[in-house]
């Protein structure tokens, strides 16, 4: 029982599946095509696209021969959403008044 | 060799550790403090501290007795900055721009 933001974020803990969801953000590739500049073999690459497609981050056409992959994005969006509850913690303006607090820290502490 | 994203990926990959990264948006907190509301062992959330620790996402104080643990938003910086490249997919201009390019195949096909 995993959780879905949980499935997603262990989706994305592999370059080489980052790489294919960029590849696939140009547009829809076959295996080979994905595989081509990989160095690695079909099965592994295979291997990666199912670890994808459990996770949603990508779906398969239906046809038999030529089965194109396509980038799905609402797992990112989730994890867009998450990771942005966070965004205060690295904005300029935050780090500005951090630093300044810390300023007036010190020269409190002198 | 894991690199810096994966790391981070695999850190936020369990509902425990995002949890603890939650409370601790609020502010420090000791290991005790961060395991009372939790429904697992000391040692266990200590282990997931480690893992989260170990991808630069916490740091702990020094002091020996009381070692509060920190938020460090720079890996979730750079998955948000990570996660943008994909924005296009989910805004809503697309989505409108996708449905209705959909609906002009549509009448084509008709």
């Amino acid at each position: 029982m995993t959780d879905t933001l949980s499935r997603t974020f262990s989706a994305l803990a592999d370059p080489t599946r980052r790489a294919i969801l960029a590849r696939l953000s140009a547009g829809e590739a076959t295996v080979n095509e994905l595989a081509e500049p990989l160095p690695m073999s079909l099965p592994a690459v295979s291997r990666h696209l199912k670890v994808l497609e459990q996770a949603g981050l990508i779906t398969r056409g239906r046809t038999r021969q030529w089965r194109p992959c396509r980038l799905e994005a609402k797992p990112l969006e989730d994890v867009a959403g998450w990771v942005a509850a966070y965004r205060r913690f690295w904005d300029d303006g935050f780090d500005r008044l951090e630093e300044h607090l810390r300023e007036l820290q010190g020269r409190t502490d002198g």
